[in-house]
């Protein structure tokens, strides 16, 4: 049983790892339709070995797909993905026009995958950042008890797209030659800088980057009433988000313990040897499917608390390797139409 | 009445900007001598137009000097400061050998500047994420009463000294190059990387650097029950330390009223208007005497919780500025010893 796959938003950072992980994860891809601007089109992106075209993303792609991941603006994904939907095909979507939607289950694989059942045609894909934290924050959410979090965010430009890479690495290239930095993505410079600013202001004070890992994480958690609060930064890397997390439990939290409950969770790894400098950075889990914990510690600020820094690839398991994870756990629970099969 | 001021440590990144700010600040300095390790001698460094040469450091150099400024490895200030203080000498020490003696006083001077009144010799300098974090904080506590609070840390490499800023700077051209980055003052590579590592791992779990924090600031703050949870991490930034706080107060925060406390401060700047990219950076703090403060918002994880984003250069606020601020202070309340005048 294969299916016919779309991916709309094909020529962007998220992608083109969307496209690298259906082929290396051997998803059953009957075929491949790959969709992006006008612009794109006269152009081919190759899979499993062969040349597929760049067609122009529309309302009338749908008809012959049964999935289809969108990274894509989420005002694209708005108009689109109920075109999709009304195609027959499911759509998981990357961006953020239908994850609070109380219809529209926001998956994490590991955490939640059980509310797949309930799909209307849509899945969301949760925020990068998000992922990244709740990753790390879930096994010990079930072992003790999650109340609320502080996190601090350090996110890599690659979480922008395409074209942040390209302005940190023509940034990095001016400043060696002693030629101004010019930006165009980021309001500022972002080389050898920091930017407490990712995505717009709201009402709250915080950005909606910020306030996504509140109200997403409620929503994947299952924890209406969980508190948080978040300071998201922009960092001069290029992949992989970092969090620094002081978490707040109902129970006591023994560190030996947390060590030992987020060991066992799948998709998760603990690197926690600081006295032989080892612990989760940037350069050691790009393209590593697992995100990583390290710095565990009882925090000094809370009763019942723990510190912890998460890294995880913000474009695998942030945004692609998520994607296909519902794929693959829509597959594996029958829940894509197929029609081919 | 002017006096003869010595700088141990001369020819490092701090060394550096003591000798700038002294004279820029003009400290009443009758003379200047230099010291710094054996290999420096035969040097000579400009002030005030004249060329200084570098002396080497050791227990004997003290007997004609009034104020010494201590900028080494804090095993060199333990062994060396006392020799000063017996030859008649005011020290301010840069590092941490003296900051928690209750006998010294911890002084940033906008905050703690009466405790020099008890001095015995010796004055510490904080620790130069402390000193950036409470510039912030402290008029929110002065207003409303600080409780606790969490900081994550995105600490520029200047912050280890020279060295790691010819690193970083290395490590960029290499990338630019495609050769591979070689490290040696981190354990890692520093360039498009995060380390959450800042000094030695603790008992506690946390590093020096994050216990800093939390110790310097119940001791400048006054407030031994404080409660500090810190995430200390290294950013590929070249100067200008940034902290994400969430504070939690003893009475009820209004934001409009917490930017105000904070404007009225000397010291410290607000910058805080997202909607027109107006935020502290380190692009925009480098070189600048005032700490900022941006971000401000009401914290949704915390009951009369503030949240707010601290930047300072702390190669001047963080180390030589305040140290020299500390002497004009000393000056100015007549606690330097002064033969010369």
């Amino acid at each position: 049983m294969k299916h016919r796959v779309g991916i709309v938003g094909a020529t962007g950072a998220v992608g083109h790892e969307l496209i690298r992980l259906l082929e290396e994860r051997m998803f059953p891809t009957e075929s491949l339709r790959l969709f992006a601007s006008r612009r794109s089109v006269g152009k081919h992106t190759k899979f499993r070995g062969e040349k597929i075209p760049l067609e122009e993303a529309s309302e009338r792609i749908f008809s012959d797909l049964d999935l289809v991941i969108f990274s894509v603006p989420s005002s694209t994904s708005k108009v689109l993905a109920p075109f999709a939907v009304e195609a027959g095909c499911v759509v998981v979507d990357n961006t953020s026009a239908f994850r609070m939607d109380p219809k529209v289950p926001l998956v994490v694989p590991e955490i939640n995958a059980h509310t797949l059942e309930e799909h209307n045609g849509i899945i969301a894909n949760p925020n990068c950042t998000t992922v990244v934290a709740l990753m790390g924050l879930y096994p010990l959410h079930k072992e003790f008890g999650l109340k609320r979090f502080f996190a601090s965010t350090y996110q890599a430009v690659s979480g922008t797209g395409a074209a942040a890479i390209r302005e940190l690495e023509a940034q990095t290239r001016a400043w060696v030659e002693g030629d101004p930095l010019f930006n165009d993505v980021y309001p500022h410079p972002i080389a050898f800088n920091l930017l407490p600013h990712v995505e717009s202001l709201q009402e709250s004070g915080y950005t909606k980057e910020e306030e996504k890992m509140l109200n997403e994480g409620r929503k994947i958690l299952g924890l209406p009433e969980l508190r948080v609060s978040t300071t998201c930064v922009r960092v001069p890397v290029f992949r992989c988000h970092a969090v620094a997390i002081s978490a707040e439990f109902k129970r006591k939290v023994i560190v030996e313990q947390a060590r030992s409950v987020i060991s066992d969770f799948k998709g998760v790894e603990v690197i926690d040897d600081l006295e032989n400098n080892q612990y989760p950075m940037p350069v050691n889990r790009s393209e590593v499917l697992e995100c990583a914990v390290g710095r565990l510690r009882q925090d000094t600020a809370l009763d019942n608390g723990l510190s912890l820094w998460v890294v995880g690839d913000q474009l695998w398991k942030g945004a692609a390797l998520n994607a296909i994870q519902i794929a693959e756990e829509l597959f594996e629970r029958g829940l894509l139409r197929c029609p081919v099969g």
